[in-house]
């Protein structure tokens, strides 16, 4: 095939687009593959859509290798499966919700998972039907709050979902590994550096979770790693319980006078100047217990306050609060909710009327790094006063312990494997053993080998396909373009024509056509009235990773070859050409 | 590949779904190959996927090869352009609206031709830039009052769009003709038997429209055909104005009591008893002069009363009526909308009121076979009178005339090629010169060659992929099932390894490895324990054209080779089973 860029419908533009913050979105944009129109929803322009049916075409040959098997779902869809499962609810305002001309509820389908299994219901009856994995490469529909980056996080978006169906619980297990090494060579395949992390299983109710994350400075997901081996998303790092310690030697708590110290930077000036410690050592952040106060909203829109303990050195992570109390959203506790809980003295709130008595009547959890027997500075419930030596398990309780700290660089792995060290990435991939949570929601049972009705046990697999275009983007480009790899390039070869000779444009083009029927897809610049100098930006800026450019040197009988990534250049002589070409391609 | 029955994603049902009427609906539904998951929302299950894809594939060669380019826009659409051209409001009901989490108004695209427009608005400015026709292959949304017979009308469905933008008329005209050929080329290849009919341009503000009709029996389109070559939709049929007549000889109009004739029947029949003409000639049907009143509900919701006058022998044909009237919806005329008009006298309405004084203010049109000078029996404006030798012209006007009237069997052509005989079909493809009007809605103008901005010329051509397949399944069946023209079949061929022979299975796989090595598509019956009976029901039912049986002919060194279509059968030697199927494949 040869796209001929006198005619191909594109603009490429010199200038970042107004809404852009990040490098692929940019370029994507400069190099004429994607379109605006409206937030978080995007036009596939001619070289993007080859693009994005490239990635598809990875992600579907791997499936297929696995016997995975396609359908495809409507994206607009009934209310009723999802109002079975409570997801018309939960999913809040992420859902795009809309009626038919008669009124009935409808809605975008954001995932497939209440389709997939009744779709299975309704054509199996028994065991000898599983094991089955089927999968749809598809729209989605998300309304996000920050639709951002482009085609990274979108509000139409294409995904591939895959669900596996098994018998038992190992037979999940083996579907989800066939799942994983497919994910592996698909992310492989995409040439992505990435990493596999543990995720959260949460609300969706299942055991085993997994991400795929392409490493990313842009990313929005953190996650962690150790020397060890531990890798996990932030939101999955289950902090151990501290053990717990003696307390024979905490003095009894006591009130201290510390006026105007509503901060932990305040309180720990405060103390080290009129309440020094008894073993001498400074007073540090470490050792005061700060509650946070925050407001939970339900999917059903009702509202509830909930404290939560922590170590006065570490800030709450949003994301990782966010996970723990999902459907619910988290949103600020404010001056209005502190006028209806009046035993709360802002700045100075403490586990005594929290943890206690709880007069407060509010949820408290801890930070599980709060070890039993171990002595806090913390508010005393009175404007302007701290209690020291406040002893959990001897002066205070709690409702439980929450993972909503901040983790840190350095914090120990969970699993002992060492220090733990931060990074960013894009969540590229999800594989998720769901286990029976849809199938007993929507009462999917088959006949097992005695004949007796059982349960089926669902596996999820996803993979963003449109992000996975903006990912690849984000991992490959410099400040000239973008540099595709090759199996993702919207073509083959770029063939670039220069000058005003005609027999630079014949030449060119006989070659275009020669590449063509080597089945090569050449994307050539056949422009006239346009300077090389365009015409290599161009080049650099769409990314095709061989660059062939017909000019000056066909005198000499030489075309010069430049590969996009590493910037080497050869004059090739002409008789060599195609076969370099098409090596150079399937190599 | 292979795609073997024992692990298909696939039941075949015996019993047709009750919801269905045509057998193109039921085959697919029994086949396996479509599944209902809203009243004309469907998923397609992994056989219907691949047909699916291959009418894609051909619609999608066939566009590139005239140049088109493809794109793809999202579904999900922002207001504002659609509210420039006026089709938010004039889509009525049929339209998918939504509001995002941010109260935006947001809709489903029915089609996209603000999109197109504007996209090319962004990209492009100069005539040097155009021709252009770009396409699209994407899910469409409408929602029908009346979705019908599975995906033969259905409220999602995937459409092919494209859109021609010429710098002038004989561009578009030179647009157009490629679109009409690539059209001919993509019917041909999809098997149908199909028509070329002159379509309505109507209130799209275009002006030469031709659709693409599968003949059908269930068909909801009628067209028409006359010997000498004339085609139509029977909403495009413009018959001609009749000639004013000489009435010189008709005596001055007479008011006849008609005491109960509230019909034309009854109305001929009482004229017959006691108005004999006085050239000896009975009263007919064709003598009358009916007057019939409708409302019509404008798009802002405005309802407007309007009076037709047509020969009381035809009817009014809805159709031809709705598509005159457009956008406004036809509705029926009330009681209480006579109560609104009390000069109308129902069942003796006559021009008396409406055509001449015009004392009901009620727009007037007339059947253009309604000469001047022609003389008719009609009401009298008052209960149980009639009036004849009422001539047009001379004793009542109208405010124009409309095509609204039955067109029936037997009608001369309007191009006088013959008696036009009508028929059914399925509006598979519509190409159709838009002209400027979505351009000028949207401001989309380039540069010509003297510097001066114009507006460009668009052409729109569709073709209902989805619509396609039910299309195909109704023109490629019989009692026992479908059959699908060989570029279509989700697979090259049904092998079937029938009885309980290791033997057998073991050669069959054999065969069907070296057939996927060959490059077929396979699909293997290789079910244990299920009867041969019931694989070739599923044979029969599922309409591979070509089905090959491994059985009791093994023992002799023969398989069976059936045609579906023909029903022939051959036994061919083991030895050259292979190079058999290959040939006949690739015929």
């Amino acid at each position: 095939m040869i796209l001929r860029m006198s005619s191909l419908f594109l603009r490429t533009l010199r200038e970042d687009p107004a809404d852009a913050e990040v490098p692929s979105h940019k370029l994507l944009v400069r190099a004429g593959y994607i379109r605006r129109t409206a937030p978080g929803i995007y036009t596939w322009l001619p070289l993007g859509l080859r693009v994005l049916r490239n990635v598809e075409k990875i992600v579907r040959e791997e499936m297929d290798a696995i016997g995975a098997q396609e359908l495809v779902f409507p994206a607009l869809l009934p209310r009723e499966p999802y109002e079975a499962t409570n997801r018309w609810t939960e999913y809040g305002p992420n859902l795009f919700r809309l009626k038919d001309r008669k009124g009935a509820d409808m809605l975008l389908g954001p995932t497939h998972e209440e389709m997939f299994t009744l779709v299975v219901k309704d054509l199996y009856s028994s065991y000898k039907d599983l094991p089955l994995s089927i999968y749809q490469i598809q729209n989605k529909y998300r309304d996000e709050a920050r639709p951002r980056a482009g085609v990274l996080r979108g509000r139409e978006f294409v995904m591939k979902d895959s669900y596996s169906f098994d018998i038992d619980d190992a037979g999940l297990e083996n579907s989800y590994e066939l799942h994983r090494k497919a994910y592996i060579r698909i992310f492989d395949r995409l040439g992505f550096d990435y990493v596999i992390v543990k995720a959260m299983s949460g609300a969706m109710g299942g055991s085993r979770s997994e991400e795929f994350l392409a490493i990313a400075k842009n990313g929005e997901d953190t996650f962690v790693r150790s020397p060890g081996g531990y890798a996990a998303n932030v939101e999955a790092v289950v902090v151990p319980q501290a053990e717990q310690v003696d307390a024979a030697a905490v003095p009894a708590a006591e009130v201290v006078d510390t006026p105007d110290t509503p901060t932990i930077d305040t309180l720990v000036d405060a103390l080290n100047a009129k309440h020094a410690r008894t073993d001498g050592r400074e007073w540090t952040a470490a050792d005061t217990l700060k509650n946070v106060l925050v407001t939970l909203v339900h999917p059903d829109g009702s509202r509830e306050p909930l404290a939560i303990g922590i170590p006065g050195d570490r800030a709450i992570d949003e994301k990782r609060l966010g996970a723990q109390v999902e459907p619910a959203e988290v949103v600020a506790f404010e001056d209005a909710d502190f006028a209806k809980h009046p035993t709360l003295a802002k700045g100075y709130i403490g586990p005594g009327v929290l943890g206690k008595e709880n007069t407060s009547g509010i949820r408290y959890l801890l930070d599980p790094r709060i070890a039993e027997g171990s002595a806090w500075v913390t508010g005393a419930d009175k404007s302007g006063f701290h209690v020291v030596d406040l002893v959990y398990g001897r002066d205070f309780t709690a409702d439980g312990t929450i993972q909503a700290a901040e983790v840190r660089d350095g914090d120990p792995a969970p699993d002992g494997s060492g220090a733990l060290a931060t990074a960013r990435g894009i969540e590229m991939g999800h594989i998720f053993q769901l286990g029976r949570k849809y199938a007993e929601a929507l009462d999917l049972k088959v006949l097992d080998q005695n004949g007796k009705l059982v349960t089926v046990t669902m596996g999820s697999y996803g993979v963003g396909v449109t992000r996975a275009v903006a990912a690849i983007a984000e991992g490959n480009h410099d400040e000239l373009g973008l540099i595709w790899p090759r199996e993702i390039a919207p073509a083959d070869v770029h063939l670039v024509a220069t000058g005003k000779d005609a027999a630079v444009f014949e030449k060119a083009a006989e070659l275009a056509g020669e590449l063509e029927s080597r089945g090569l897809t050449v994307l050539y610049d056949d422009r006239e009235k346009v300077s090389p100098g365009v015409k290599f930006k161009d080049a650099e800026l769409l990314g095709v990773p061989t660059i062939a450019i017909v000019g000056k040197g066909l005198a000499e009988g030489t075309i010069e070859l430049k590969d996009r990534r590493t910037g080497t250049r050869e004059d090739v002589p002409v008789a060599d050409i195609v076969d370099q070409l098409v090596a150079a391609v399937r190599a």
